[in-house]
């Protein structure tokens, strides 16, 4: 049986050593929402002028803190703002008592940073269905603002965790204009990750100055090249949200048209992202899925989704079998375009497949020896056009049964 | 570990007493395609008149006899016919060689039962992306022909298993005009098992006379009532294969409009749909979920294969878990409408969530009683409007991983 509480084997050797974001401070302490003994409330404080861009999950049965910060997002403020996390309990399906639950935390929170009440964004991550005991929360707000400093990012990053193994953050630093801008970020997530529109919880800061149309758009479009590429088992949170937040602190203006700052905000969500697959529920392995040469790069998506979802695939690559063959049963059920004799699967710099077979170089020895790695790459061309898209995944093992069977989240 | 060997426990008490259908004989041999020890090539012979119909797999991968099988079962003939069938052996995504294999299997047969070539239906089922070993089946046809018998159904049933853990059979008997007509098919199916359009191999027989179109059309229909229905993993064979064949030799005519025929021979397909669920890799519970008061029935069904599908509500299942929140979350990302506040869920006969949000008599201790069972009715309401549909599935276990993580299918 899976230890289902040891750091996964796929987290990163350390913790990023996290800059200093002007214009955002953060504190974090223990709340009890659900857990004894370890911090489960965060909170963010950003300067006013900051903007803020976010995107949520596309569920049906949203979260009520994800139906609220949908509504706040769109709205235009000079005002300061704040972000208040809990784990442990999702006010999700929570009916007219998660409504009132949102609104007395976020309320409470107006009141103790002096803010309007529309510039308190609020999340929410555990388990779905209980009422959420807002009380917890309120009554720590007085800790929460003492404990608020620059240097907190760290802890944060602790207090939202579920059944995470490990704390993920990623930054970068660019130089504008001679000067240097920052970007910063953590994120949670495990299990349920398959994320639609955003994914989990994760939050981005960084003191330059933009524009909130420009980080909007600029969120939405990144969003869709990394959180919305990775799935751990094809299910889809209720409480997915992604807040991207510019404090201006830096004096350093970005254009929607700085491909330089796009380029390393992207590499810094797609660290995040990689993350949450390397601590996806029970994962021993980190697949990337590339898929090329598809009719146009919503085909590649569809065909590479299938792939990384299919529990043939998942358990063929926890079992280090290069079972190829599901890879083309995988294809074959996409409903994307594909034509069998065309195609060709590589596992890592291994031809394995082609015109429609295997290839006749291939030996199950090389492919097997590439299974053995703890990152994989499974690359896949359809023959027929210029569509690609890559998508990363973990495998299907005891450990996620193990999480999952026994583990009510 | 599970014991990948045993008999799922969810299998019949018994296998049915199989009738003989006039006009089909059957045998099977030990041809050693991949398997030892057992027999794993059936042969159908149908007498003259016979009219067949077929669904089959919608994959973009479709293997070389599901492709020929399609081909043929279009054409009008009143010759008799054959079905030859393989296990360990898929001959899907095998090029050209693939299509070589199977012409070599159907030109033995059709010499051997002095037959047309295009009466000649086979399937495949096993590896993919091997070469079917053809001689192996070629060189046993003169055995398959001298052991053809009215009675051997059950050797049938037992040859045409991979990972199955018990052969699958059903059977009726209806009086019509005051004369019998008797039904009796076999299945095969335990891995790999999300059909699209129709699924696995499935094969089955009746004496009545039925036009060739009417016989189409009647198990194109049944099949999204049964087959369609069923899921164990989300991911669709390369091979499903499903053939009803009439023999016409009661004598009795049966009318596309006879729905005491329809009805029976949807009964015997939904107890086969329901075996292959049955013997759902690793399963340990039966699950119905049955959607009501959707938008339309294909909504309803959407929303059915949501949660049907969800690795996090059949993993709950496995754990005796009635974490209803895993169902709200499989309906909120089904993509199917839904209102939140409308929703109403049951686990058995327990009413557990209302108005989007749990029900103010639930006691989580009766739900758990129910989860205890080897048999067990997810509902769903959704208050939109008439839209219905019943799915079947099962848990997902240690057992599945322990089979797809080792075993190369």
């Amino acid at each position: 049986m899976a230890d289902v509480t040891k750091v996964s084997p796929l987290a990163p050797k350390s913790f990023p050593d996290l800059p200093v974001i002007d214009g955002v401070e953060f504190s974090a302490v223990e709340a009890g929402i659900k857990y004894q003994g370890r911090k489960d409330v965060m909170l963010a404080r950003l300067v006013p002028g900051t903007t803020i861009a976010g995107v949520f999950t596309q569920s049906a049965t949203r979260s009520a803190p994800v139906l609220d910060c949908q509504r706040k997002i769109l709205l235009e403020s000079d005002a300061g703002a704040a972000i208040i996390v809990n784990a442990g309990n999702s006010n999700a399906f929570t009916g007219r008592n998660g409504v009132d639950a949102t609104r007395a935390v976020t309320n409470a929170v107006a009141d103790c940073l002096d803010l309007p009440e529309a510039r308190v964004f609020s999340s929410s991550t555990g388990v779905i269905g209980e009422p959420l005991p807002h009380d917890r929360i309120t009554t720590k707000l007085e800790e929460l603002k003492n404990k608020l400093s620059p240097a907190s990012l760290k802890d944060a990053a602790e207090a939202i965790r579920t059944t995470d193994t490990f704390s993920k953050a990623a930054c970068a630093k660019i130089i504008i204009d001679g000067k240097p801008v920052k970007i910063a970020g953590i994120a949670k997530g495990s299990g349920m990750i398959a994320p639609d529109m955003a994914t989990m919880l994760v939050y981005v800061f960084t003191d330059a100055v933009i524009e909130r149309s420009t980080l909007q758009s600029m969120l939405s479009e990144l969003t869709n090249l990394t959180f919305n590429n990775i799935t751990v088992d094809s299910d889809t949170s209720t409480s997915d949200t992604l807040l991207l937040a510019a404090t201006g602190a830096s004096g350093v203006t970005v254009e929607g048209t700085n491909d330089a700052f796009r380029e390393t905000l992207q590499t810094v969500m797609l660290d995040l992202a990689h993350q949450v697959v390397r601590d996806g529920e029970g994962a021993t392995k980190f697949v990337e899925i590339a898929v090329t040469g598809a009719a146009n790069d919503a085909d590649a998506k569809t065909h590479a989704l299938s792939i990384a979802n299919s529990p043939l695939v998942k358990t063929a690559v926890a079992g280090e079998d290069p079972n190829w063959g599901r890879v083309v049963m995988a294809i074959g059920k996409s409903g994307a375009k594909a034509d069998r004799d065309l195609l060709s699967i590589r596992f890592g710099d291994v031809l394995v497949a082609e015109n429609g077979w295997v290839s006749p170089d291939y030996r199950e020895e090389d492919a097997a020896a590439h299974m053995k790695n703890d990152e994989l790459a499974i690359g896949v061309d359809l023959g027929l056009g210029s569509g690609k898209a890559t998508v990363w995944t973990c495998d299907l093992t005891h450990g996620y049964i193990a999480i999952n069977a026994d583990y009510r989240s």
